[in-house]
């Protein structure tokens, strides 16, 4: 006979999510990165109140995040990496946005699946998403940091797994911080690289690139990639940005990389790409719904809608490799 | 070294735990048990929109709730036994409650982690939380019928695990619908049992009693467990009840169990018993914060802790029982 664990453990498990957003918003992990402490010390330090913080540390504790000792609570190892804000390795960014913003935008899924329009701050239109973040410096800032962090571990796995030796320039297209471009730039000597997006994102690429101490070979340009060609390069670069947008925006991305490759450069678009099945990859249908959401006609797409949509555009060949948890590479090959 | 994957993993489970909620509103597992569906007709049926349709019952079966063949959709067995509202097994109302009230209220657990206030609609007092359910026979169906979700596992348990051969009569103080007396019932067909709560539970008691064949043997008795005896029995039981409570209330309910048992008579509370350690039952814990969120002083607690209320009560021995899941029970022994 079937139990009931699963569903209820997922029907509920967004305590555990938001018992972790919080923990990032109150900055605990930064915390704790600085020296171990007890429950008292700890509570009264990021201002929580006595009924709560024991029961809070503790469950941080269950879930993995925390360690404890003699009543001292430290960072778990992964948790003081990722989490530990004063890091260059801190992920914690898109833990804040999420937060801040998809905790509640999700809170209207079921009216994004009966109209089909977005629930974010841009409001049924959603076309102003992004120009919205754009317009703010701090908001942009966080966005761009939060999108480093979702991104890194695809990005390690990039700059160790893609045949770089055979290549000497990349553009990254919407390179959000230049995460991407750092961790193969730091991983490839040899390569040169620019990344490409709005001119907003300029001085915070170049600040990021700057801070990696690579600012020799990672320069910003400037443009827009659906009214301005892409930076020609023996690679072209999108991650997490095909998905953003609808079929025809897609194509049209697509279409702009094929056209400023060599003839032998490579395409390679990453996404939390979906298994052709469609019936595994569950992190990359959700982040589908995560686009229904945020944006106004963006969706995830599986490696063989992908590897359609290169060979319509002219890549003579195409292939997906898997990089790291939910996310994988479609590499199309002019 | 560290990957970031548990992190991104549990900061973003809320999407799954609303796509399974938004599934469960929207009747997706009701509709699906009266027979398999395709996308077209499905989605047409429950009135998705097109553009949402196809990820979010592809992320349903990803997740394990649904499965699909030749692009016919139907339930998993666990869903289709759980979660069919017309069966008598269903559970979402556990799952209803957290889609209306507990997400929206968790997006203020900062504020609650802060204050060490309930966030709930009844303000930063909460203490109307179980009056303002208890005015409103809706509200109070549904609540009830929430509470038969969350316990059904734990219910199975503890009548095929007590030893009810000893005893001849048994009271449920707060017993909901009467789910865990009607499983006892059905399994034990010795007992006489009586379900004690607000007269305003009596209906609602009563026809699920009914419903279940049982009204000869389970009856009704209206009163508050605070200011009335608790009928006599030899068995006095309390699921998820003492969690609601701050711990001089917690004290005199188990007090209240100890003077309406005979000499030998077993109190049986349960609820999701923290590990002694604090440190491996996170459900528990974050249990405990949702009891933050929701009521004026409830908390969650150990099982030494339970142990020692109940010997400070009079009651001679004590012991720890786990069920199912995250749910234990703690008995005690007059």
């Amino acid at each position: 006979m079937p139990t009931p664990d699963h569903i209820l453990q997922i029907g509920l498990s967004f305590w555990a999510s938001k018992t972790l957003l919080s923990a990032v918003e109150m900055e605990v992990f930064t915390e704790l990165a600085k020296r171990p402490e007890d429950l008292k010390t700890l509570g009264g330090r990021l201002g929580l109140h006595p009924r709560s913080a024991h029961d809070f540390f503790d469950a941080l504790v269950a879930l993995g995040f925390l360690e404890r000792e003699d009543g001292v609570y430290t960072n778990a190892p992964a948790a003081d990496l990722y989490l530990d804000k004063r890091k260059p390795s801190y992920i914690g960014g898109v833990l804040e946005m999420a937060n801040r913003r998809l905790y509640p935008h999700w809170d209207k899924l079921t009216t994004a699946l009966r109209t089909g329009q977005p629930q974010g701050e841009a409001g049924p239109d959603g076309n102003n998403t992004f120009a919205a973040l754009y317009a703010d410096p701090d908001r942009l800032k966080g966005f761009l940091r939060a999108m480093s962090g979702v991104s890194r571990g695809a990005n390690l796995a990039i700059a160790s797994k893609f045949p770089w030796s055979k290549y000497r320039t990349v553009t990254d297209a919407g390179p959000a911080q230049g995460d991407l471009l750092v961790q193969v730039a730091l991983h490839n000597q040899h390569l040169m690289g620019i990344g490409f997006d709005l001119p907003e994102v300029g001085p915070i690429f170049e600040e990021y690139v700057s801070d990696h101490g690579l600012s020799e070979r990672l320069v910003f340009q400037g443009g827009s990639f659906f009214t301005d060609p892409l930076p020609q390069a023996d690679v072209i670069m999108m991650g997490h940005i095909l998905h953003d947008w609808n079929l025809d925006e897609k194509r049209a991305l697509i279409r702009k990389a094929w056209e400023a490759l060599p003839e032998g450069g490579a395409f390679l678009a990453y996404d939390a790409v979906i298994d052709d099945d469609r019936s595994k990859n569950s992190f990359g249908l959700l982040m589908s719904l995560n686009m229904l959401i945020e944006t106004k006609g963006g969706f995830d797409y599986t490696g063989a809608d992908c590897i359609g949509w290169m060979k319509d555009a002219g890549f003579r060949e195409a292939r997906v490799e898997h990089l790291v948890g939910p996310d994988s590479m479609v590499v199309g090959i002019k």
